[in-house]
């Protein structure tokens, strides 16, 4: 059976955090930084937060960029690159994080006015 | 070698996403909203975004309020659940995950002023 | 400053964990099947153990089949993929997932011979 | 609502890949080993695999390792240490990470012999 054709999905989110290993530096800010360069001007929809960073756009645009921070923070020195991902996809409706994040919030505050 | 006595890290922070798996319901977010209330009973300091939530304390206190959620989570009815995290931790400063946040936007805040 | 030219990865290993969500289904081992199936028609070198899946190749193959994987499980019904993985890329030589575990196993054979 | 009282779960599986960072290192074989000397010394059951090790106990027993392990490797002077995991808790059976890999592998195994 050939999957050879299967398309990737149109839409997903991807939550990622990046680190240079073995730089001897402790601090990953600067890399940090320049991955949300990268994303800037990338065009996709993306928001820092203090574990990573979530960016939403097609499969293939998301995991290019991610690949390309790779590439970025190599270029810089670093040899080994390593990240961690939470990656999402649905087929039923255009979630954007925001929305995940406020749906959240309606029901902590019905309950607080409840029982 | 007797290892039983090693203490664990004082300070860490876990970024964590739990998942309920084989409920049939394709929304998270009532559990998500009761993960939230018993974060707020713990006392610890803790952060939602649209991909997780970051939880600070001390690793004991850390892991023992993920592990309650999962326990919170399964009183539902929740036969299954699945969490991803993070968990990163230092010995050389406190550094709070605001704290994170703002070196690298101050980064990016010098580079823009900059050539 | 234009990013869109900077390379992905030629190599990366993933490993990864896919989580149908919302099937009303506890076991994901049919999913899991699925998935290896689809990795073995990719023609790229991956294992499975007992808590994902380790690929190996270029970034865009990898990141593709992962894809795909998404995809396929959707296919079948389910509303909602969660995926978490671990990327890593390095520079300085090829080395296999074979040969990352070979040589921990080694230094944990020499310590066990010394002192 | 007093949360404090809610046990952990009696029962987890966790997949774990800790990092050293800034160690000016690129391999982290060492750290890996000295964890693994650790996860023996636990009694815990442990499998490595290329790209992380999996431990199974109760939740507190896991977590309690893992956070001895990043103990184990700031010990040795490395200043940071982030983890990535993926924790399983589930209320109906007793599944051990063995068990998980040999019904996939039943499933494709029945597979190839059908259509």
């Amino acid at each position: 059976m050939d999957h050879s054709h299967i398309a990737t999905p149109e839409r997903c989110y991807a939550d990622f955090c990046l680190i240079p290993v073995g730089t001897g530096n402790v601090s990953v800010a600067e890399e940090v930084a320049e991955v949300q360069r990268l994303l800037k001007s990338s065009g996709l929809t993306y928001t820092m937060h203090s574990a990573g960073t979530t960016v939403e756009g097609s499969w293939d645009e998301v995991m290019k960029v991610i690949g390309q921070a790779h590439s970025v923070v190599h270029a810089k020195g670093v040899i080994r690159v390593q990240s961690s991902m939470r990656v999402g996809t649905r087929t039923d409706k255009k979630q954007t994080a925001q929305d995940k994040v406020k749906r959240v919030e309606n029901i902590l505050a019905e309950g607080s006015t409840g029982s």
